[in-house]
């Protein structure tokens, strides 16, 4: 059973916005069993948008509209929806009252584009929307579902999960005659085209399922998909796929479904009853930002100093300036007594630290834009580790990120 | 002119990966003075791709392709090329002479897979990929430009950047007739709606100029838009436009362009030769994050304190164990103690703090989750805002963030 997503919107065909909404929607959707026909992505023109929605319509059985549900004039969407499904706006009741106490309790009358936000095309209902002022917009039509939401990504997500959720639910329940799912495998140490290598072509898979490679920057995903009549049918070939990727490549296997490396590595320490603290130069706190991702990082997680300057890893973080002075800020000896020295200043089980040139200035001949440095201290001893990344700033830090916490996985296991 | 992207891969559709590529691309042939047709994302299915392709290359001066172009057997992009324009692969022995090389310098020799990345439709030529191993395939066919690039944002960029752009804009002045350019105004302080009543409607505005709101945590992007008949024309249009905006909502405006508020403040800042530092709780870095995002942040970013746990507050921050006990680590007094002891341990010119409950656990009656503190403070005085945002953690530490940076600009521009 299909869905397809409608976005709508110049800000997202400029690039001024990243298309956030229409993954959120696809894990939804794909956690129920829907396969997708396409997520289109258009400019705030309606000739574009009858068009597209027509096909999207022929194609899949729920199409999914966001964007253009707003107060102002080039909010089109549901001008569209009127002229492809006929009938008129007409004023929603529940959510004008609704509305009217919105404003009401922020001290304000409802104004005229208030009221405008309660009308929706008579041939629709509303979906409540608690957390905004654009509802939601639900067509039934052919034992097809149609529905517009606000582009707004936490109005979006609130109506989608609270309202939306269990009538997609129902709808595939009762129409679908097979089900997709999926399971993804993390790796990492090993180059894409030799784990391709390892696991062997799509010959050997079992009947249904199939495989897919998603490299990024230091690690390979592999995403195991099962078609089948049943969940507990799919749910099996992915098991039995799985066991063979484990057979042939587990020991580059880090993690299992949507499992972050923090999460992974948050579930380590935690069950270990471990601390870590943070020391970041070029990564200004990224670290840490990533470790209290996940709620209940405090449990494993104390924080870490930003020393960004050279004063600070100085006065701060207790770094000798004679090592910086002799050996440099991006260097083997600063990134080690910056991680041993968070972690004696935090009294934490491991320091990890990160000091590099994330660029675009700051290069040498000798330390080129892209050179970090890693450290990795427990109470005994520290280490530190040298990469060479690449030019751009914004990749380069957030591959110390993903190193840094790799390096912590490593040395946690082999306590 | 119109361009269209096509994004291809089950992992986009599944909403296991945002689709930044696609914005990267909208943004870059935005600037040119391209509008977009369509950006498309589709599953790895070979007849799904072939008519998607048919329908964008009909409406669409220049098709952009990403993904499905690397070595493993989920990989369809190149067959259906073939199939679609004709001709078979063919290596390429530029590519090949190079993947060599890239494989001799990591002391390994070309693989099976690393040759067939070097296999080309012999009715495309290759365009340069030096950052990983899979090249650009560009078709010119009928007056149109269509372009495969691999799914890998670092090799994708790179590509587009330094191989697509001059044959883009070479393109875009030999056969276009009108010219897109957009200007983005961001405002704070005051809800779309009213920012729409002020402005008032399309009728007042420039023919030949769009105006599009968009609203986001915390404030509302106003985008200009001008087709005209040269850039130059288009340009004399948003400046006309954007006069009338300062003259009727002025006062709301805090930056112009692609700036972010971290590089707004960035710049304030360092032209008054003007330093802070930062004290985060439940942001855990990515203060000092948004931060460090600019290069060259190093001028007016000292660096911060992370400190996640109580101890760190009380130990490292020096905030008084009597203060937390008493008000609570999400307090007012709490948060003006650490804007205000990170500006004078780390001596700098302003100190900002964040101490919140960014959820879902930690909620109280009297403090649900969403309650967030943020102290400002300089070398005389310290005050505290108080800001009561949702249920969603991610959501949560990136408006305190904003939030912070805001009352800093707020806070400077007052000096």
């Amino acid at each position: 059973m299909k869905y397809s997503v409608l976005t709508v919107g110049d800000e997202l065909c400029i690039g001024q916005v990243v298309n956030t909404n229409a993954a959120f929607i696809a894990n939804l959707m794909s956690g129920l069993g829907f396969s997708v026909f396409c997520h289109s992505t258009i400019p705030d023109e309606p000739s574009i948008m009858k068009s597209e929605l027509q096909r999207l319509m022929d194609n899949s059985e729920i199409v999914i509209i966001t964007g253009g549900l707003g107060p102002t004039h080039d909010d089109i969407t549901k001008g569209v929806l009127v002229d492809f499904f006929g009938g008129q706006l007409v004023v929603d009741t529940n959510t004008l009252s609704y509305l009217e106490s919105w404003f009401e309790s922020r001290d304000r009358k409802i104004t005229e584009v208030g009221i405008a936000q309660a009308m929706i095309p008579s041939k629709s209902r509303a979906l409540n929307n608690r957390v905004g002022t654009a509802p939601g917009i639900l067509f039934e039509f052919d034992n097809k579902l149609i529905l517009a939401l606000p582009g707004v990504p936490a109005e979006m997500r609130y109506i989608v999960t609270n309202e939306f959720l269990p009538i997609a639910k129902n709808h595939f329940e009762k129409f679908s005659t097979e089900v997709q799912q999926f399971l993804t495998i993390k790796t990492v140490g090993i180059f894409e085209s030799s784990l391709a290598e390892l696991i062997g072509g799509p010959e050997n898979f079992p009947i249904g399922t199939t495989l897919a490679y998603l490299p990024s920057a230091g690690s390979v995903r592999l995403r195991i998909g099962a078609i089948a009549a049943s969940m507990e049918k799919a749910s099996e070939l992915i098991d039995e796929m799985k066991n063979t990727i484990i057979s042939k490549a587990g020991k580059y296997i880090i993690a299992y479904g949507d499992d972050s490396i923090q999460s992974v590595l948050g579930n380590i320490l935690k069950s270990n009853g471990l601390t870590v603290s943070v020391a970041e130069s070029c990564t200004g706190g990224m670290l840490g930002a990533a470790f209290t991702d996940n709620s209940g990082s405090s449990a494993y997680f104390k924080g870490g100093l930003i020393a960004y300057s050279n004063d600070v890893k100085i006065e701060q973080l207790k770094v000798s300036k004679a090592t910086i002075d002799t050996f440099g800020a991006v260097s083997e000896q600063t990134a080690i007594e910056m991680a041993r020295n968070i972690s004696t200043l935090f009294d934490t089980d491991f320091g990890l630290s990160i000091t590099g040139i994330a660029g675009p200035d700051g290069g040498t001949t000798e330390k080129p834009v892209g050179t970090v440095w890693i450290g990795v201290a427990d109470r005994l001893s520290a280490k530190a580790f040298q990469y060479k990344f690449g030019n751009d700033r914004s990749l380069n830090r957030e591959r110390a990120v993903s190193k840094a916490l790799e390096l912590l996985i490593k040395k946690v296991n082999e306590k």
